[in-house]
């Protein structure tokens, strides 16, 4: 069987590879890319993510990047986690795939990495003092396609989709440090419900463990204590 | 055979899903998107895309939204125009259609409506200011992937990606009106052939004259002069 090789560090993107990994259970090893040392701009890892982002995953077709992009990769390759490419419920899974990548998660980069966007203090304050109330849109928008449960997350029914899902509520529950006040899980009951679900699963645990993520790393998250290399 | 309808605003991002059903040689009508009345905010559009942004495409399966995920869906229901979910090239192509769709495309979107995202002329000024930088070097990265032809949009061979980036070309040489000096085309040589070989497809300039683009509307652009709707 095809083995992968995670390129991680613990609770950043990566983690949301990690947990498609444990839930289909994949063979897989990892690889810190050790943030500390920017290690995600060296060259080497350049080499397998032009992009110099968190996570980059080697497997039988070479390098992916891109979160979303190997969650949906993982799962057409293995049947597992997605409606099938010929499925009816595969147009608004995509839809929303691609929603949570490119709004909701790019927002969410923007809270925790200002100075990527703007220079100056007031822009970055500007930044991160604007981006709640879109973030909050945005999360109520998904609760109500994950309550109809026509978007390819169900709270019942694990997906690709869910597994990064759960990973952005536990972001937004504890970054930027001292920032996050206009977060509340309950505010969204069917995520909640959904992150409930997930965290139940062995699969999860495995993954949680592996970052030091403590007990209930999507429902009740305490900032990581991980064996090895840092957050940010 | 299915007939599509088209949810549409000349030159918005659904530019690039009328390239792709112009190329596949599919059935469609479109559905103008009134943005002068704000029509994407409507209680009507909002029903087919909950992100309140344009395009949505109605199919078989029902409303799809966000580009990127439409252009896929479409290129692996008719078998074109993207490598197959079981191709070795798809893991490549994924990578970059998801790297455009969360960090082009949104960094472009935050150029051209950065009030969406911070308040005051301050901020709004740096977001604008501080963008280039950022979009330079992604163009950049995406120019050595197109020049190594490894990533599903080699300049000679048409696929969605490669439509979705000329658009993304084409809007970064036009807007916003009076900040686009940081854009040159030329500095990416192999982008800059990709879009020439677009702009020679009969289904391309189909597009581009239903939208009001003009005859060289990826190499060349000028403001658009659309029959109907506005761009903003």
């Amino acid at each position: 069987m095809t083995s992968y090789r995670l390129h991680y560090a613990p609770d950043n993107a990566s983690l949301a590879v990690r947990l498609a990994l444990e839930e289909m259970g994949l063979p897989h090893d990892t690889v810190l890319v050790d943030r500390r040392a920017r290690a995600q701009r060296s060259a080497a890892y350049l080499a397998i993510n032009p992009a110099g982002r968190i996570p980059a995953l080697e497997g039988p077709d070479g390098a992916m990047f891109e979160t979303a992009a190997i969650l949906l990769w993982l799962a057409d390759r293995h049947g597992a986690l997605a409606p099938a490419p010929d499925a009816p419920g595969r147009a608004a899974f995509l839809s929303h795939l691609f929603f949570v990548s490119n709004t909701l998660h790019a927002e969410m980069r923007m809270m925790f990495y200002p100075g990527q966007y703007v220079d100056g203090d007031t822009a970055r304050r500007a930044l991160r003092e604007g981006l709640p109330a879109s973030l909050t849109r945005h999360l109520a928008m998904l609760d109500r396609a994950a309550s109809a449960g026509t978007a390819g997350f169900a709270p019942d029914r694990p997906s690709v989709l869910g597994l990064y899902l759960a990973c952005c509520l536990r972001w937004c529950a504890l970054y930027p440090a001292g920032g996050t006040g206009w977060f509340r899980l309950s505010d969204t009951p069917a995520l909640s419900r959904l992150a409930a679900g997930i965290e139940a699963r062995e699969g999860a645990l495995r993954a949680a463990a592996a970052e030091g993520l403590g007990p209930t790393p999507f429902t009740a998250p305490i900032l990581p204590d991980p064996p090895e290399g840092s957050a940010t």
